[in-house]
Order: structure tokens, then sequence, then C-alpha cells
């Protein structure tokens, strides 16, 4: 205020650009910004007074954006502790994130928010945190804490806390799960945002909204999309997997106030090859939006769902001083980024200092078995003098209930089920972080030889390995369990590639550049091991998702053996 | 979620109409909506399944839009208590209002938000409150209660209190003042919204919004309105006095997802002859805004400015069955209204009963002197020996803080400074309504004969009185106190028209027909009393706002006497 009223000097004064106005959709040309600590003062095609010690940034040339806010976030996924992850997303221009907490809650509990919320101070970039609605994530697995409506209330009294994470367990959630349910009247109490995922189409749709989720993260068709969106569903676009959906919602000529967009999940590695919520923006402009449309949703629209939007969001007088530089408005090619007032990255490259602080010990050697795993750990015991035996065998991305296609003849030796390796039936565990749970079960993966062994493992976060033979799972999951968590891929007694993650057994502090071409060694060698075509490129981040117990999911496993989620029973393995 | 289900029949279920889809600004035609209790299960072109007890509510040929959401709202400016105001209100379609309550409490402090939510209590129209940021309402007036950092936390734990109410003392703003700052505070410390109202043009709105106030009830043109909006403000339209803000803003092809709408003030007489929110609607319509996105503002826009777009504001799952049945989308005719669930109103009628609880005792009896006055006290006296004396004479809606025009002689007789009626020139008064304090002044104003007096006095409410006569004067505040509040036109001895408004001496709970017939009389008795054309011809309403105490008025009287409020200074009566 006193900035802005010319009794005391800004700190800065952005001069000359071209302001997007998110407000009303229109440019303002020669606009000069003074900025006031980490705050806008005002906005004037004036040129406001200035002190001898105001810095003075030429905006010639440049439109000048509200920072990118990235409605819907789990930096965890980026195997990135949240500071370092900042090292490489603020060039991006993504200046805040409403980060989803439930892959570190999985682990740590309430003790994840604290560490998020910890690292975020003093960072320039916003992080705002949902407390997780999906600890545990379903019934049917043992994550390390338990998050009901008692611990949600808590963790919602926070400032830094700005709602309740992704809603997503609709078999739980319509059956009445007095837990999920808790959580959202948790929520909806503190005056926060209930966050929904994978809001289904109606009429299940108005199911979902009906008990207080205000929101989905969206992949899917401009059908969908309107029919969510006509019942009150804010939509965050993943524009990636929405290519279609955003086509059909320009050719429908909507209003756009309740569509914002997000990148959800995103290693390192993808983000240093492909960029962050820019890269989501394109997307959006290539598929026929209009660019300051792609830039409110990425801004304005995102920070009113997320009630901040006197906050972030938007170019104005008491806001974060969190403005991108372009030079080309239809590229979306972040030239210069100005966050909390400071001038942080210039073509893509850091300009400022971001210290790491060191990890808590409360988030360290959160992967601990009380004692190594053995080979015969793995092991399947076939019903007594049986020769062969029929056996479920999974695969990855089976959206069904139905045994049918899953049930395989699988050989028997000294009373123990075998892999079938030939036809690609590899062996997968779930081993619980913490010890005193193994489920163990059959998957078609394709893996020729070698395990791959990891402690990220939406959502519940156990360890997951895969393995053409039980003594290179055991090798692998010992592993990653010396380094506190993390990733492992083995090839007999040989760790070939690895990346400690040692926070929460998800992120690691070390310098991204390090993590992301671990991360690619890691994803190489475990490709070396030919996992076939189910894995896909990545095969080590496509493990990461296999495992998750949600809907649409059918048929799962977990560190307690299999269960249909659509049923809420446990499947019976061999028979 | 279990009559979305199917589980559970739906209560009722609005038949076969046309949604307006305020989301995304479209029609979705042959639609039935599922009601539980108050609230909407599910939407849909598939008809429900019903049970035995669900009402059918044929909706074929109309147009089904969200109740009408109030942006910001006195509903003590009706005369009438909230229940009675919701009699005459839910017939015009406004099923919700975010009420301002400085008016209740500037005397009655906390107390006033208590009496305001109880009376809300199992009402269909919803009313959220916002805690006033104006008690006192600025330095120079004496009001009954105080409201600091404090006392507006205190009301911002209370759900049914939405945010702090109407920023607007500028002058107190930008002078640093700790009340308001504190009040401001809190409020961004709640996560609740701090509205605004009469935020100047930049570069002064720069310094008023940095200080975290979001929004402005707006009356003004298209480019002060684009110069908010860019910097922003949420705009609440007060259409009636906007039209070419309207006009410009459509020409200029605005995202309107920042603009929302007001109706501020309006007594019970007006209300009856012009409409509410509908009358608004219709005239943004008038002056060229399509009829869906003139709905938006004053429905979702709204809602979502106040954070309450999960409550209410569209026709969608979880939502308050608030639904209105239109027959002509351009001239916006409320013809059925639905509130909670229930059908409350039909062509302008109300159809259920709204039952009046009795008042508590802590709103009654908040006019109350110590003592009758009598003439002496209005006495001016003037310095010894003067026989004529140079006075300030205001006028009504003199914003300036010059005196020269306002300078004028006047007679003295037994030294004491006399009217001068052959020119206007009244004597006014401001009496604490509690006693203790009385400011007495001259101002240009007409009336040849009798007083006027009342408890209704923007915004500090104690009791202001005009007069041709000090004896006449005496009488009518004699009557409003003896009253316990309310409205007195005296000529001579005689009260010839009179309003009790014995609740907090602003409303009353008599039924409305009974108080617009009175609101009526008393300004059509103070109208025969000639006060000449600057109290207009609703002299008794225009007496309500004269003595307002912000900003942009100038010099101003008190019941501390005059003040110049741009200065912060008393100024001399006579000399």
């Amino acid at each position: 205020m006193e900035v802005a009223l010319g009794r005391v000097p800004p700190d800065a004064v952005v001069e000359n650009g071209t302001l997007v106005d998110v407000a009303t959709r229109r440019f303002v040309e020669g606009v000069h910004i003074a900025v006031s600590g980490s705050r806008i003062a005002s906005i004037s095609t004036e040129r406001p007074a200035t002190g001898p010690n105001t810095r003075i940034i030429d905006a010639s040339g440049a439109y000048l954006a509200p920072g990118l806010v990235d409605a819907h976030y789990h930096i965890e996924s980026s195997r990135l502790s949240p500071r370092r992850h900042a090292q490489i997303t603020l060039p991006h221009g993504t200046t805040t994130l409403f980060e989803g907490s439930h892959e570190i809650c999985n682990p740590l509990g309430l003790d994840g928010v604290r560490y998020i919320l910890e690292e975020a101070e003093g960072l320039p970039q916003k992080i705002f945190v949902g407390v997780s609605s999906a600890t545990p994530p379903t019934p049917y697995e043992t994550a390390g804490a338990y998050i009901g409506g008692t611990e949600a209330a808590e963790a919602l009294r926070l400032p830094g806390v700005a709602g309740v994470d992704e809603v997503m367990d609709y078999t739980a959630l319509f059956a009445g799960e007095e837990r999920l349910h808790s959580v959202i009247e948790a929520g909806l109490a503190s005056g926060k945002v209930v966050e929904g995922h994978g809001v289904p189409s109606p009429p299940q749709a108005d199911a979902f909204l009906a008990t207080g989720v205000s929101s989905t993260h969206f992949s899917g068709d401009g059908v969908k999309a309107l029919a969510l969106l006509e019942r009150g569903c804010f939509l965050e676009l993943k524009p990636r997997d929405s290519r279609q959906a955003i086509r059909d919602l320009v050719a429908a000529g909507i209003d756009w106030q309740m569509v914002g967009m997000c990148v959800d999940d995103r290693p390192a590695e993808t983000i240093s090859r492909l960029g962050h919520l820019d890269y989501e923006l394109r997307i959006c402009i290539e598929e026929g939006l209009d660019p300051v449309t792609a830039i409110q949703l990425a801004t304005l629209n995102n920070a009113r769902h997320w009630r901040k939007e006197h906050e972030v969001g938007i170019i104005a007088p008491g806001r974060r001083a969190d403005i991108l530089f372009l030079t080309d408005l239809e590229g979306f090619e972040v030239d210069r980024v100005m966050a909390d007032g400071e001038m942080v990255a210039e073509k893509g490259r850091l300009t400022v200092d971001i210290p790491i602080k060191p990890a808590p010990s409360y988030v360290l050697n959160s992967v601990k078995l009380p004692r190594p795993v053995i080979a015969e750990d793995f092991e399947v015991r076939a019903p007594a003098g049986k020769k062969s035996v029929n056996a479920v065998v999974l695969r990855p991305f089976y959206f069904s209930g139905d045994l049918g296609p899953l049930t395989r003849e699988l050989p028997v030796e000294a009373g123990a089920v075998k892999r079938d390796l030939t036809n690609g039936i590899n062996k997968v565990a779930i081993v619980r972080r913490g010890g005193g749970g193994i489920g163990v079960g059959f998957w078609e993966i394709g893996y020729e030889a070698g395990a791959v062994a990891m402690s990220v493992l939406h959502d519940s976060h156990n360890v997951s390995v895969i393995g053409a033979t039980d003594a290179e799972m055991a090798r692998a999951v010992n592993r990653v369990a010396e380094m506190g968590g993390g990733i492992a891929v083995v090839r007999g007694n040989e760790v070939v590639a690895e990346v400690p993650l040692p926070i929460a057994g998800l992120m690691t502090d070390r310098p991204p550049e390090e993590v992301v071409s671990g991360l690619e060694r890691v994803n190489k060698e475990a490709a070396k091991l030919r996992p076939g075509k189910l894995l896909g490129a990545n095969p080590v981040d496509t493990q990461t998702f296999i495992f998750l117990t949600c809907f649409p999911w059918g048929i799962v496993l977990t560190d307690r053996d299999l269960f249909n989620v659509r049923t809420g029973r446990p499947v019976t393995a061999v028979w």
C-alpha cells in the first residue's frame, strides 16, 4: 500500500511490457509494474516514482503473464525433493503448485505435509498442500499411515494446507466408507477445497459430486467434459491426455471459467525432456485454444478454484510478484521468470541460488525391513499333489474384474508354482516397506532376466519388485532397503543401475541433472532386461503405476495378496 | 449420493425443463433434476427412478436457472427483519444473500451477526454474513459498538460468516488505521473473503487492493470498470447505477468471470415497486448483456467470488436446490421459485409459510435516550456580541472538503444562531442513540415546517433529525426513542406519520405490506413539508444516506459536530 501510494519507493519496476490481463482476457500495452518485496504494489501505464535502490527490469517487447499455477501436482513423482524440484520447474514458469500429498502421506502420515511445508518456506515457488484423502488409498493394502477425519482436520488448520487432495476411490465412497466421508466432511467444514479425481461419467458423476467433491483431473473426451462441467465440476485438464476434449470444448464455444489444467505426475527426466505446465499450455494452443484463454486456465482459473486468487494467478496489486516474460505468445516460450519479486530464471536456466536444506530425520529410513528378504519369501505353494495349477496371471492396465482372461496354467516344481518365462510370465511381489507383509503374484510382463524393485508404488508406496528369478527379486528388494528407498535394477547378483530415493523412499535432494541421468539409466537398464511392450519405453516409470488399487483397476496385487477392488473381495491366486 | 445412485428415491423431481448451464454458458434441453431434502442429487436427460412419495414438478416449457445470489446486500435497509425480508424477496428469485452486517453491527456489535444468523436458521433463503469492517464506520462518529481484529476473528470462526464486509474508509486505510487493517488481516487469515466498496480509480485503486481487499460494489463507467478488473478486483455491479459501464464492458468483449452484481440497499417499498436482483438483471439485459451471461453474474460468479460455489449459484449435484422457473429469458420474469427443495413462490407471490420468530431481547431497545431531548438541546450559540455569523451550511451529496461554497451568513437572536427558512436553511442534528452526544449543524434542505427524525442513519445509525423548528426536532427525536427506533414525521406537536423499527432501531418484523405502506406514508408526509429538490422524491430514504462519513463525502456532521473526513480534522461550524 505504501509503495502504491508513492510513499515508499518500489524494490523493483518491470518496465514497459504488454500485460496479459487474465481477468478480462485483453492486453494492456506499455505497462509498468511496481514490486515491493515479494508482492506487486501497482500496475500502471505511468512510470512509478523510483528510489536509488529500485531495480529496473526492462520488459520492452515482452508479454507479461502471471506465473503458472499447477492445480494438481505430486512433487514426489518427480523423484526430487521440493526444493530440487523448484530448481528445474521455475525456469519453465511454474511459480505455484497445488501439491496433492498422498504419495508422501502414505508412508509418513501428516509428517509428509509437514515436510513439504517446511521445504516450501522461503522458496520463491509457492507450494500449497492438499491433505491426503487416500491414506490408505484403499482398504486392500497396508500403507504406513492413516489419515481420517480427525487427522485431516488437524492438517486443514495449517495456513499452507489449501484443501483435501484428490478423492478418487469411488468404490469406497459409494460404499459409504466412514474414513473417506469423514475426510470430505473435514474439508467442507474447513471452507477449503475438496479435490476429486477420476470422477466418472453420469449418472455416477452426480453421486460423486453430491458428496461435496468439487473437481477432477481430467483425461477424456468432450462429451464427458461437458457433462462434468454442467454438473458444476471444475475440470483440471491434463492436456497431454485430453487433446480431443480441448478440440471439442473449443468447438462448443464454452465459457472456460470452470476449466483449469494440471501436470499431475512427471518424473524429472520427463520434465527435462518435455517441460512442465508450459508444455501442457502449448498443447492447448496447438489444439486450437487461444493463447490468452490457455494462460487463464493455467493461472487465474486454477487459482480461483483453489480460492487463492488473492495470492497468485494474476498480475495485480497485493498478489505475489510472479511474472513470466514471453516473447512469443503462440509458442509460449518462457524467456524470463520473476517469482516472489526476484528474477529466478532466464532462457530455461535458473539464475538464483535455491539452497538445499538437510532432509530432516523424520523423512529418512522409512523403507526399513526387519530382516533382508530371501528368495524363499517369494515362493508360491501349489495345492498338494498338483503338477500344474491354474493361476491368476495379471497384466498392466487390466481394467476389469473378469478373471477369465487372466487364468493361465503354470508349472509346479517341488510343490512351488513356477514362472513361465517363455510366455513372458514373471513373478511380482509387493513387500510392505516396514516389513511384515509380502504379497506375491504372477504377471505377464516379459522380463527375460533380472529384477526391478522400487519403493515408489502408487499410491501405497510399498516396495514392488518384478523378477525373472526369486533370488534376483530378493537382491533388488534388499538393495532398495539398503538405500533407505529408491530404485534398483539387478541382474544376477549385480546391481546394474540404481537411484537412491532416501526421502520418504520417494525423493532425493541430489542435484536434478544427476537424478535425471540416474532415472534415464535405470529405465535403460530395465529395458535391457526385455520387459516386452507392456511396460512401454520407460519400464521403471510404468512400474510405479501398475499397482494402483483405486478404480478403474480391477484385480490388484497388494502386500496382502490379490484383491478384486470392484467387489472388495480377496482373490484366490492359484488353484 | 444415495439418491443419485438410485438407492433411495428422490423427494422431488423437476421434470423436463431447459437447464441454463451457468458453468459453460449453454442450454441443455429436456433435463430432469432429482432433489433430496434441500439439495440437488442429480441432473439427467433420463428420468430418474421415483418412489411413491416423490413430488413431480413439471417444468415443461420453462428455463431452469439457479436461484439468484446477491453478492452484497444490507437486509437492514429494507427496514424488514430477515425473515420478513425473505417473504418479499423470495418471489423475485433471490435465494441467497451475502449480507453486509455493518448496519446492525454498529448499534449491536457482534450481536448483530448473531441475530442475522439466528433468523436465517431454517429459512429457505440462505443468508451468509460478512462481519462488519466499519464499526465504527469512521473515527469521527460514535457508534454503539466496536469491532476490531479480535472481534472480527471471533465472528469469522462461525460457519455462517463468509468474510469481512465492505472495507470502504480509504482515508483511514491509507492512514494505516490499526483497527481497520487488523480486521482485514483477520479476514485474510481466515481464508474467507475481504470485501471492498468504493474502490477509487488508479493509482489509489492499487493501494486499496494491495491491502488484500478483493472487490468493490461498483457504480461508474467502463474505463474505471476495466481498470479495476485488470487489477484483479471483482466487480459487483450495481446495474441501476452502472448502465454505461455495462454497455462499455459489452462493447469491450471481456471475459465476465470476475464480474458479479448486487442490490446493496433497497427499502421495502422500492422492492415492492421495482423488484430485487431480478430487476438489476433485467437492466443488464436491457443494456445489451446476453441473458445467460447476466444470469451467470447473478449466480455462479457471485457464488465463486464468495467461495460458496459448492453450496449455491449453480444447479448441480450437492448444491442447494434453488431453482428459478423462467418462461421468458429475455424478459427475465420469474414464474416459479424453488428454494432448498421446496416450491416457495409462484407468479410473484409467496406460496409457503415463513414463520416469524419473536425478536430476541438483545436486539430491542437499542435506541434509548437517558432523558427526552428538549428544544434547547439544538441551540447553536453565536460568538459573543455577534448579530449575525458566518456558518457552514451543508447540503446533501457535497463531495468536497472546500468550505467556500458552504459558507453562508445566518442571523443571531438572543445569542443563538437561527435558521434561514426563506433560503431553505434548516437545522440538522445527530443524536447519539444511547444518549450523551448531540451534533448540530445547518443544512440547506428546504423543509418549510415540521421535522423528520429517524434511527436509520448510514452507517452509525444514530438518530438524525432535520427540522424547521427546534421544538419539532425534539418532538420527532423523542418519538423515535419512544418507539425504540424508527422513523417519525412531526408537524407542530403532532406525529403525522411514523414507522416503528424496534429491531436494532433499523428493522421491524411487522408484515411487509404494512411496512411498505408505512414507508410510503412517511415519505409522503415528509414531502408535504416541502424539502425541495435536494432530498428527491423519497425524502425519508434520502435522509438515511446523507450523513455518511466515509469517502467521497467531504464535510460531515456527526454526533460530535462537524468534521472534514479528508483531513480528519474538526470543522468550526459558526464564527
